[in-house]
């Protein structure tokens, strides 16, 4: 694979000086078209030690307009990383449309330590990068364009190029404190960049292998692969996505199909008031001492909770937020995007609340709307809302994988209670600011919902996140219900 | 001043009930007017310990509509936090226009522990409790609702109320497992309480003192101040401002009064190519060296870079950032805000940028827009940049006092100078991007500028944080005086 990268290419200093301007101009044009687009753009910087990631990336901030860029280095993790699931630290950092972020090594440095260090086998390293090539997907259909560059040196050149930075005075300092280690094991090196990085050349997310050996050819020839990639992005449509591996996308109309899994609910299911108050309280102390429990081990929690309109989420919370120490939880309550949110893969707005080690938070509505009110008002479009089921499915898989404990509730109450419910809230005046116009529209889009529901239950109930269904029409019977199931998931997780 | 917490006061359970309903209607009546104002509601509650703080927080989330509202506690601080000023973790909570957030103890928690703990004495104290008046005052001239909440209980009924909580099993629960620590110096803790209260009890951000030992009345009472403290923000405009300080706005029209210290300026001088290379080989690889060391001793440094269009900013600060590793520094380009940031206090925008411990933030143009662009362009009105001057020294004191390695850059080129770079950028094809109509514009206004400049320098140029004035007519000098100031700083800063 390396070949290519060893034959000694190079520029001389004047047709460099010449074919910079140039393509300085270029770029620089680019970028401004870039900016009122809402592509996103990184470029991702990885090669061997000595190759010169550092001057590249400077010679990128010299060339570009630097409003707009941001430059991400991975090598010193903060706690407020370390206590979120592995790829929170490259969610923080993701552009927003019409920007464009330098990632140093990004989401390949990690698996290229663990494999060299003899921490993890070959069937592992695969695992991570078929993870790697869903992420890069995901990014690229929601509209990103990835460039990533490896720069590479033979094994010959690396050892000069590294002996000439140590030994000569004016360009040592250009070199880190703690030297790149893997120098000394070439060979091993190289397998393993070799196997990475034939995981991940996708068709939709190239890597360009650029020789290192002289600097002159290695930014020149960066420059106009990256100049091209843009150009290309710009004049094509963003890569096809596949069509939707799942065909129907609403119920067939015999009245038998119609019936979704919501239907199995037995909605007639009741709580006496004496045993409610007695269950509530038990419950709310011990969720107290296991929520503080969690605490001590360091263990986050994420609740979910989806449900109809006035199926009673706010109920429900507010049940268990009264059990907890204010300091503990937040709950987020989903609301408009900002237009920073906007800007960025629709994930990006839950994944700014996940929970550092030891907290809750809450979502009241969540990265579900993809594939229920979104779907349903047609606000993502259908391949959107199809893909966004592994999209989810790979998130909360990051989010088990980290050791989060992690619940969904769905809350369903019939036609009939809803009904009840809303005339209620324009009853009294301080629930009155619950109901609008939209709630009412929504019911008469009750089939589609219901159709929205069961897609999302049969696709995200995993084994890792199922999905708890919760009979909402007894509001005593339906907050016991999320109370308990809460106190069993967390008291069995903080016992595994 | 805490006996008239100390009279017994008490509302039973049915007149709560009845009020309550009204109130959670009127609450919410406030809370969706304040949406659609520019007024950031900051409701902080603070109190001795056994007063039920949680307890007042979980009713307010159970009163109000949850979105918009977010809570937040200070009692874990995390690294990313540590690594940065002090008043960063409150920086990054305080709630956009029309958002509401409420903070358990805020910025009073830790001066109430440095004296409790006697680690400070009553006069650190009190220069601590000034700049929490400055602090809210800014918030408040920005538009800020503060309504800062105390609850408070005789001895006796914080006994009582301590032991009830242990030895209650039903209440134990809500108890931290980390008991208060300062119940059992009850007079002293009242004295220190008093002294804050006293201090920072201000008339655009009074106390509210509130009795504790009856659940119903503390609540009611609070819920009732709360509501009147919004129905008095929507009706009347926000506190009076005094009036600026400084009355000339303008210079006088006097020739002789117009020269400002930018005349002072020797632009004529001069750095010959050869001398400059040497120079400027040396200086980065000293700088190289230093900012490593900078991160070893764990000392941040912020780079402010402020000039005339055509300056020469850009170039000073690639020739600093190609000297440094690209691990170690963000340069953040001054674009529009986004509309988060212009839902906040204009200088969030810069405090989201603060270097962690170790590492450079490179500010090309700042919050000085406050006092230059945004005065002589009218976007602030004459009272916000008037007081922006004491609010941005107050920012770089945090940033100071924390550790941070500051330097201020003013590039001051002629007026010929600036045409003649015009010019040439709108000739070399990759400079052209550089030169907008506004560039033309503003070199119109070049008195009112060197007006506001003068003012800026002479007001926030303190010894802590002082200016550093380039004569940028000939690029080689002005780039070789900021490497070498910069050299001279961080090495002096070091050693100290």
């Amino acid at each position: 694979m390396f070949e290519a990268t060893k034959v000694g290419r190079s520029v001389d200093k004047a047709t460099f000086k010449k074919q910079q301007a140039e393509l300085r101009t270029q770029l620089l044009a680019v970028q401004r078209e870039l900016r009122h687009t809402d592509i996103p753009l990184i470029v991702l910087i990885a090669g061997v030690d000595g190759a010169g990631k550092g001057e590249v990336v400077n010679r990128l901030n010299e060339w570009l307009d630097t409003r707009g860029v941001q430059t991400f280095a991975f090598w010193d993790e903060t706690d407020e990383e370390r206590q979120r699931p592995r790829y929170w630290r490259f969610w923080r950092t993701l552009p927003a449309r019409g920007n464009m972020a330098i990632l140093f090594g990004g989401w390949y440095l990690a698996p290229i330590e663990q494999r060299m260090l003899g921490k993890c086998r070959d069937q592992e390293l695969d695992a991570e990068l078929n993870r790697i090539v869903d992420f890069e997907r995901m990014l690229i259909q929601d509209g990103a364009l990835l460039v990533k560059f490896w720069f590479h040196l033979s094994e010959k050149d690396q050892k000069a190029r590294l002996e000439e930075l140590s030994r000569d005075d004016r360009s040592r300092w250009k070199m880190l404190p703690k030297k790149g280690k893997f120098h000394k094991h070439y060979r091993r090196f190289e397998r393993v960049a070799e196997r990475i990085i034939r995981h991940t050349d996708r068709g939709i997310s190239p890597w360009y292998l650029i020789e290192a050996k002289d600097r002159y050819y290695r930014d020149l020839t960066m420059g106009k692969t990256l100049l091209q990639a843009i150009q290309r992005r710009l004049s094509e449509p963003p890569p096809l996505e596949s069509p939707p591996t799942s065909g129907h996308l609403e119920l067939p109309d015999a009245p038998g199909a119609q019936i979704t899994i919501l239907d199995q609910l037995d909605l007639t299911k009741r709580l006496s008031r004496d045993l409610y108050k007695v269950q509530l309280r038990q419950l709310q102390q011990e969720l107290n001492e296991l929520c503080w429990q969690a605490y001590n081990q360091k263990r986050s929690i994420v609740l979910v909770f989806e449900g109809v309109d006035a199926g009673g989420k706010g109920g429900a919370i507010r049940r268990f937020t009264n059990a907890i120490d204010a300091r503990l939880y937040r709950a987020i309550p989903i609301a408009a995007p900002t237009d920073e949110e906007k800007a960025h893969h629709y994930l990006w707005r839950f994944w700014r609340h996940v929970p550092r080690d030891g907290y809750i938070t809450i979502y009241d509505r969540s990265w579900y709307g993809r594939v229920l009110v979104e779907r349903v008002e047609g606000f993502a479009t259908t391949m959107e809302w199809q893909r966004a089921y592994s999209e989810i499915n790979q998130f909360e898989e990051q989010l088990i994988e980290h050791g989060t404990i992690l619940f969904k509730f769905w809350l369903q109450v019939s036609q009939e209670e809803q009904l009840r419910r809303f005339k209620e809230r324009e009853r009294v005046p301080y629930k009155r600011y619950k109901i609008t116009d939209e709630d009412w529209r929504n019911r008469e889009k009750w089939p589609q919902y219901k159709a929205a529901v069961n897609d999302m239950i049969a696709r995200t109930s995993t084994e890792c996140a199922p999905w708890i269904l919760v009979e909402g029409d007894d509001k005593p019977f339906a907050r016991i219900k999320v109370l308990r199931s809460l106190r069993d998931g967390i008291r069995k997780a903080l016992k595994e």
